[in-house]
């Protein structure tokens, strides 16, 4: 399934993205379909009800088209870590040596706006920066996952663009991570069972349709599984937490000239098997 | 005032810290003399309430024994950021050069534990250390604050150990700061209004009553104006953040041997004019 959150006049809800019916309507609304009983789908993962919400869609037609809904986030993760330097070239263009345990920082959900909203350059800041990236979001509870059981813990995955005020970067991680409207996920979370293999997406990360990051995630130095049970080791991790896993090679801070984003820009993270996250970039 | 949040029997509530009676009663229940208006201090908080308290709590006799409760974290933030090397001798210490912007990272709330609480030594590490920091709430919703505007927006002070898990932080700051109920915050918010002068709090990190740390909050290298400006200009600051401002010299890593904490071992973090942190460490 394809899962995303929009608003629709006054009716904040969730849906599955569905093929369009003879209307052009291809959205179930997930709310409606599971009578009410899930809110959001903070709540769908927390109940662990993504089966019970395969079967309530099998019989309910689609009511809306995706073009006609406001896209929210997906979710808006309570803890949303990430890792710096989990693709070998680009922990090469930033001069890393390759790191023998994951770097994690985290983002706060307010650092993220929705698929197809404006991503905002501050005004104390020109050096607003993409990163492409896959992310996984948790599904099952857990601490001290093993690596070998990370799968079932997960629920989904998505795109995301850790956007990053570099100058901020250079004087703390969270800065420069963490700027208000920097970065961006979704569109929609497409369940676990659908992604046979999350070492063989095709990452691509495009400005204005040029290609500027484009990557196997089976480049990853730490796999989805370890980055899932290693970030379990210190925090207990837990239904619609997401964990980013790193951006490879491509950066705009490390073209020469630097190519930072500007008013107009529009940045696309295509992940193969996943979907297209799109947002322009406006000045604050 | 000095604001609490506690459990008694199956009532989760809030208080306000008094002169005993001639029963030894010093709490009176916030909640109740509100007439159940707000539910937590964050409630309060994000209200603006803290005049309305103040009045309401006058002709509210104390009703509970602070020693009868079951203290619980004052608030639980959402926004939890803290400094690293922001005292000059901790910043030798630890070999940073003295830094020209706050270092930021953040702590999600699940990694601290109440009052009285235990805190708790990870199966994974032995390197598990104490760091005593004056602390500020925020009461006032604020991006791009001005260092002058600063002191509006804080709505209190409280006490926090900053507990670290050195082996792992090498790793990232992340990691090391984020192991499960491995700091503390409290034992209460005490109000803006009884500190005449955050720069002239003294702190003290006693282990098992041995003093580990002393200092004024005046040596910051970055001030608590200074802080809330520069976090203010990434993040959006909302009544019932917290910023945590950085630990004094005499951390347990630079002392030789190195003193780690170990179960058994009771942690006090005191600052003048707020109060005394305690939490004993536990092995997981």
């Amino acid at each position: 399934m394809k899962l995303l959150s929009y608003r629709h006049t006054d009716d904040l809800s969730w849906g599955v993205l569905v093929t369009p019916d003879a209307h052009g309507r291809d959205i179930v609304n997930g709310r409606a379909a599971t009578d009410g009983r899930y809110a959001t789908l903070e709540a769908v993962l927390e109940a662990g009800a993504l089966d019970h919400v395969a079967t309530a869609i099998t019989d309910a037609p689609p009511s809306l088209r995706a073009s006609e809904v406001e896209w929210r986030l997906p979710l808006r993760p309570r803890k949303l870590l990430a890792v710096g330097g989990n693709y070998r070239e680009h922990a090469q263009e930033i001069g890393m040596t390759e790191p023998a345990a994951p770097i994690f920082f985290s983002r706060f959900a307010d650092s993220l706006v929705a698929p197809g909203a404006a991503l905002v350059r501050p005004r104390v800041s020109s050096h607003f920066d993409f990163e492409g990236e896959l992310a996984v979001v948790i599904g099952k509870p857990g601490r001290y996952i093993d690596v070998a059981d990370a799968a079932r813990h997960i629920a989904g995955y998505t795109c995301f663009n850790d956007g990053s005020v570099r100058d901020f970067q250079k004087q703390s991680i969270e800065a420069g991570k963490n700027f208000h409207a920097s970065g961006s996920l979704g569109p929609w979370i497409v369940t676990a069972d659908e992604i046979d293999d999350p070492t063989r997406c095709e990452l691509r990360t495009r400005i204005n349709g040029e290609v500027m990051q484009q990557a196997s995630t089976g480049e990853l130095i730490h796999s989805v599984g370890m980055l899932v049970a290693y970030a379990s080791t210190f925090t207990p991790l837990a239904p619609g937490d997401v964990i980013a896993t790193g951006t490879p090679a491509g950066i705009g801070a490390r073209r020469t000239p630097p190519r930072w984003l500007r008013p107009g820009d529009v940045v696309e993270i295509d992940i193969s098997g996943i979907g297209v996250l799109r947002n322009e970039v406006v000045d604050e």
